[in-house]
Parts: structure tokens; sequence; C-alpha cells
């Protein structure tokens, strides 16, 4: 029988995996996105129908945003993709943001970027049901921020703009530098990451991170 | 026309990116891995028919060390994966280096496990031209390590089998703990890691990095 230490010990445990204690109050919830792209009205019309609206099949945590039925084929000189979601609602301008193994899949340099930064980044094909477009601009791998209110912002002592380095701990462990902060009033405290970045950490959509500066 | 100082800037930047430079005298080479297979003859013979042996194709940096022609389908519950590469010599028992997309696509849950380590590791299925094994064990995500001789550890002021912190500069960088010296007489210095931990902070083939402790 379990002496009492080695029942606490086992209590603690499960207490821990359950996910009902977390390592301090300012860690972070991680969000992780993979492949996807947002469309303006106008490509949404080229690929999928004259005035054809967006399907929504779930909301997103950060307010408004929602991923959407609709998926599409990207291409480049090297390569395509199938099944690459849409996220909705739409822009001013498409945007395709692709992870780093992509690029050498599709044979596209896509540069780092804040999500809506577009100036210099390259173009991209996009194949739809009922027609198809080159993006003479858009392709990007996303920059790792963290989406915060600004009261979020106040409580955490960093401000818009700024960049922080987040820690994570365990056996894959690390910190990722040049993590940009993006507050505002009407955003979800996240930490969003690409699928390449989630997994040479082992982070996963339960995970926590700390900012560390 | 350019000022003197824009071109001594162009050509800093040239000589720079052409690898000339290195930080400093410290720094290590960078060797990354896609999903790759170890064979045992026994399973090598299995897949490929009786008394098959490996064709070599290319020499990779550890003495010995090499690339074969042939690769085969893994598969788990949820998924295969077609063309996986084998690398030689055979070992005296199979193991499966996969990425942590990967065991999401399969549906294998590997752990991250320093190379030959096997303990604990799941099964998974191979197929090739002219049979297919069920493997007991032998799935993992290799665990980040820097190979080297006695020698270099001696100059870097490390020894075999210790952990260390590795620093990567640039937009995507930050740095990764846990990284086990993997010191012997017959290595050659340089730092692996797996496609999706390189691509998470933008490491390429060209790339060094340092140790930070």
């Amino acid at each position: 029988m379990a002496s009492y230490e080695e029942l606490a010990a086992l209590v603690l445990e499960a207490i821990k995996e359950g996910g009902y204690l977390t390592q301090d109050s300012s860690s972070i919830p991680v969000g992780i996105s993979n492949r996807h792209i947002h469309l303006s009205q106008g490509d949404l019309e080229t690929l999928f129908g004259a005035g054809y609206q967006l399907t929504k099949t779930k909301d997103l945590s950060q307010p408004g945003q929602y991923a959407c039925q609709e998926t599409v084929i990207i291409a480049g000189p090297k390569g395509s993709i199938e099944k690459v979601r849409i996220l909705g609602p739409v822009r001013s301008e498409s945007q395709v943001e692709i992870l780093q193994a992509d690029c050498f899949k599709l044979g596209v340099k896509a540069p780092v970027k804040l999500s809506g930064d577009l100036a210099g980044t390259p173009g991209i094909t996009l194949i739809g049901p009922k027609g198809s477009v080159y993006l003479n601009r858009g392709a990007m791998i996303a920059q790792r921020h963290i989406h915060m209110t600004l009261e979020d912002a106040g409580n955490l002592g960093v401000r818009d703009g700024e960049k922080v380095t987040i820690q994570i701990d365990g056996l894959r462990g690390g910190t990722y530098t040049n993590v940009v902060i993006r507050a505002n009033s009407a955003s979800s405290l996240e930490f969003h990451i690409d699928t390449e970045e989630a997994n040479a950490m082992s982070l996963t959509s339960t995970s926590k991170i700390t900012i560390v500066k």
C-alpha cells in the first residue's frame, strides 16, 4: 500500500495533468495555426463564384474571426498543397499564411512577416472550384505574436508593438525571441504560433507560456 | 552611384551570405534531418527480399552513415506517409525517427528520445516492395543533440551526455534547451535537429549555432 507521501504526490500529479493548476498568474494560452488563407471579397468570388459568401464552421479565439467550410488549393512553381483552410471574415486584401516547409514544397520564398504587412511578400496561385487567381503578393510566414487587450498589456508590463521573449519548459523547451505584442481593445489573450513552431517546442493547444522579456 | 559606405555594406553582406564569416570560433554547423528509418538486416529482408543489401546514394556527415536509394511507406492507425528514406548501415534493431506532425497524421504517440534508446517507444508498420513488418517498438521523435569528438568536447568545455542550451540569432531566433552532447572518438561536429525544429528557428544547412549553456 502506498504511503501518504506517495498518495499526495499522485494526487498532485493528477491535478497538474488535468490542467487545474497553472504555473503562475501571468501564464498565457497558446493558439496554434496551420497554414490558412484570408481572402478579399473579389478573390473569394473569383474562386467560388459571383456573390459568394463564406460559410462559418467554428469561431476562433480572437473576437469576430472564424474558420470556414471552404478550402482551396495553393500552388507555386515547385508544387501545390490541397485543402488549405479559409478564415473569415473577408479582408481588404488576400493573404496566405504558410509554413516554412510549405515554402520548400511550393517553391515560394515567403518572408516572416506580421499578419497584414504584405509589403515585399511574393505572389502565389489559389485554385478554387469556380476559378483560380494569381495573387501578385500575399504569401508569408506569420511572425509569432501575442494578442491581448490594453488592460492585459498593463498587467503584463508590456506595450503594443513591443518585442518580447517567451519561455517554454520541458524536454523540448527553450525560448522564442522577437515575439510581437499586439494589444488593442478587442483581443483575447493568446500566444500565436504556427504548427512547426509548436511542434519544435512540444507545445499544444493546452500549453501555457510565460513572458520573460 | 552608390557611396563608399553603401558599397562596403553590400560587400560585407555578400561575404556574410556566402558563409565566409562565422560569428566566432565556437560556432557549430547544423545538420537537419527529415523523417527517416534505420533498419535491422532482418526487417530489411522482410521489406525488400531475402539477402537484400542497401544501396548507398550519399554519405552523411557522420562517419560511416549514408542515405540509401530505398524508401518505404510508414503507417499507423490514422494514416500513412510514403517515401520515407532509409539510412544505412543496418543496425541491430529497427528505428523510425518521425516528426511531431507525422505523429498526428499517423496516430502514433512517439516520445522524444535519444537515437538508440528504444525503451517505451510505440510500434509502427513499415511497408516495402516485397513485404511489410509491424515493429513492436521503435517510433520516436529524435531528441536534439550535438555530435562531436572528445577533442571538440574539450575545446568547447562540455562532456559526453551533458545537456546544453544553444542559441540562434535572427528574427525567428531563440534558444533550445536539453541539447545532448554526444562525444566520442569518431564523430563529426554537428548540431542535429529535425525539419520542424529547423524551420521554427529559420535554420538551414548553412546555419551555425553557438552553445550558451
